[in-house]
């Protein structure tokens, strides 16, 4: 035998039936929720050209890339925001406001962990189109519904606004190298770095205190409160109130509850220009949907569009819910239909009789005795067993 | 902009919302009907590695390949019934009857022609440890059903036996390499090239005459009586009396109405050992589904088993149902909710209201005039309308 012959990639898996009903059912319910809020679902190809992601800014060395026979780079999805992105700017109506739904297999050729595989599954949605508060709300909760319909009970949405930091910075005066490496000390959670930065170089004192904080101005309603009476410049001040709109819609769709600030929060996807969000959930270390506001994207495509929209992690989600509820002990079928010798006329006339009534019906594939069917009903996860003899 | 940036790549496309629709329909149903009959799902990685394909004989040059960090060969997914025989050997009991479906997108590098992407989604299912006419029966009633639930109306399954093929040219005297010219000619449906094979080889008199009608032997229940007059060996005719055995079955199933014999009907997948099927609907010159029995594959995992399956094209099926329906002008949601000018927080309140009683709901992003959200709603494809005022 080969010696790669009965094993899967690195960073891939399958995923067997009592897995896979729950993820089903997990994708399912989101699919709905989605459409509840107007969201239609589509499909892009799972490779793209290298082009498409690079143009997005979306592009790391964690990609599976081939060449097609004319040497073009193709590249397995990293993500569908790019993607859509490229399909709203073709094919659809631009002035429309497009809200598109999908669910994707993506791939990222990094280091595999529990629930961060190199392949996976996303479900999500982009509006594209649409530029205020009322638009960034409608998409912060719709992921809380979708979660909660997911089966999720207990969870926050951590939101940020990327002009917050930037602000910050300007007001600061760094240098657009000084600021990214702010940003990657924000996205490494990396304290001392940070402190390094604000020590070299020399912060008007009024902001070395937020420029410390940043990693934990973490809070609800009243930490907006106390910004607001901190000596921001106009980019910061406006990022709060912006906050406190959408903040102030939520209240209205009623989920307000599950919503925190976390003002130090950067993604590291490029692309964000307002708002961004991520979810976590009890005991995990990884969030379970992240997004926000890109404004800036359907630029590089040649339709300026504003737009928001996040992605949920499918297979987090089932590790979510596996510790809730024993999915495996779940029978999947309702009847297991066993026959004797020269009775698979009669099986077959009664199997079509069952599923006619809306059975779910295992039949056996040859005659056996009553009592071995008895134990084949359990190994073939039925709830009931019915025997022709 | 770069030169592919808005180009996805050859032999793949975008689904908008309205085939996407149908496509989620179609699948759905075929899915619901693989439970109904106690077909549990599973899924497999994208990618696979090369030694898994090579192994199964299921390789040609029309793969997308790449390599891993380690030099490995890997490649997208040409077919599922591969990848699940080696999931079966790996992870499931092989002891058990495992009956097991799939939705899965699937990818050949191959000249891209309506309903023949590169790119392309199959459900389909595999039994595995079923060994009598009892399981390929079961198998070929599940595949009319699926189709049926798709919603298509008009369709023949051809159903052959490759053994009855094997049974004529080893009766001939064929060399391996003149029976394999033979079964090329089969596929390609050659007829010059069949005759020629006949005419040089210098075949029993009794048998020219089925070789020359090889690609001509379609056609009912008759057809199989009239093969056992003609003077066949031993493997031809044991498959002839296996295909009437299995029909006799689809007969109880009551679908033995869809089903056709054709006797030279051979599949482009090598791994076939016994009944084989394809499926046509009117005015569409390729199969929407294809299956068969394939007893050997599993040794190359490991695991000796008998199997059986099928795989239906799902592109395809879209296209017939095209056909049939105008799915365009689905209005796919149920209300618009447009608002004035600080209406906002009532209409956040209407949502939530229809929402909670089961409607689908798109609302604006801005507040309008109600001309200009009645002509947004038809834009937006909303069955109603409602405005705040």
């Amino acid at each position: 035998m080969a010696s790669k012959l009965l094993q899967v990639p690195y960073g891939t898996r399958d995923i067997l039936p009592e897995n896979m009903r729950l993820k089903r059912k997990i994708e399912n319910n989101i699919a709905e929720t989605f459409t509840k809020w107007g969201y239609s679902e589509v499909q892009t190809p799972t490779f793209e050209y290298l082009d498409t992601f690079s143009a997005s800014g979306d592009i790391s060395e964690s990609n599976f890339k081939f060449l097609d026979r004319n040497n073009n780079i193709l590249m397995l999805r990293t993500d569908m925001t790019t993607p859509i992105a490229r399909l709203v700017a073709t094919r659809l109506d631009a002035t429309n406001v497009n809200r598109l739904s999908y669910r994707a297999q993506l791939f990222r050729y990094e280091e595999a962990q529990v629930g961060r595989q190199c392949e996976f599954t996303q479900a999500g949605i982009e509006m594209m189109g649409g530029a205020g508060a009322a638009a960034d709300a409608e998409v912060l909760a719709l992921a809380v519904n979708a979660l909660l319909e997911a089966g999720l009970k207990d969870f926050t949405i951590s939101m940020g606004q990327i002009n917050f930091i930037e602000g910050l910075t300007e007001q600061a005066k760094l240098t657009a190298a000084q600021a990214e490496t702010v940003k990657q000390y924000l996205i490494t959670k990396n304290v001392v770095g940070l402190e390094e930065v604000i020590n070299e170089n020399n912060i008007d004192e009024s902001l070395t205190d937020i420029f410390k904080e940043l990693l934990f101005l973490h809070g609800g309603e009243e930490l907006l409160a106390k910004m607001r009476q901190k000596n921001l410049n106009k980019k910061s001040l406006a990022a709060i109130e912006n906050l406190q709109e959408i903040y102030d819609l939520l209240k209205i769709y009623g989920i307000e509850k599950y919503i925190t600030f976390d003002l130090g929060l950067i993604r590291d996807m490029e692309y964000y220009t307002g708002m961004l969000f991520e979810g976590f959930t009890a005991h995990m270390g990884y969030s379970i949907i992240g997004g926000g506001r890109y404004d800036s994207m359907m630029t590089s495509f040649g339709k300026p569009l504003p737009a928001t929209g996040f992605a949920i992690g499918i297979e987090r989600i089932m590790l979510a819910l596996e510790r809730l509820e024993d999915a495996k002990k779940i029978l999947e079928f309702d009847v297991y239909l066993g026959y004797a010798e020269e009775k698979l006329a009669a099986a077959i006339n009664k199997c079509n009789e069952l599923r006619a009534a809306g059975k779910t019906v295992c039949m056996a594939v040859a005659p056996e005795s009553k009592e071995l069917a008895k134990e084949t009903q359990t190994k073939q996860k039925c709830r009931n067993f019915e025997y022709m003899e």
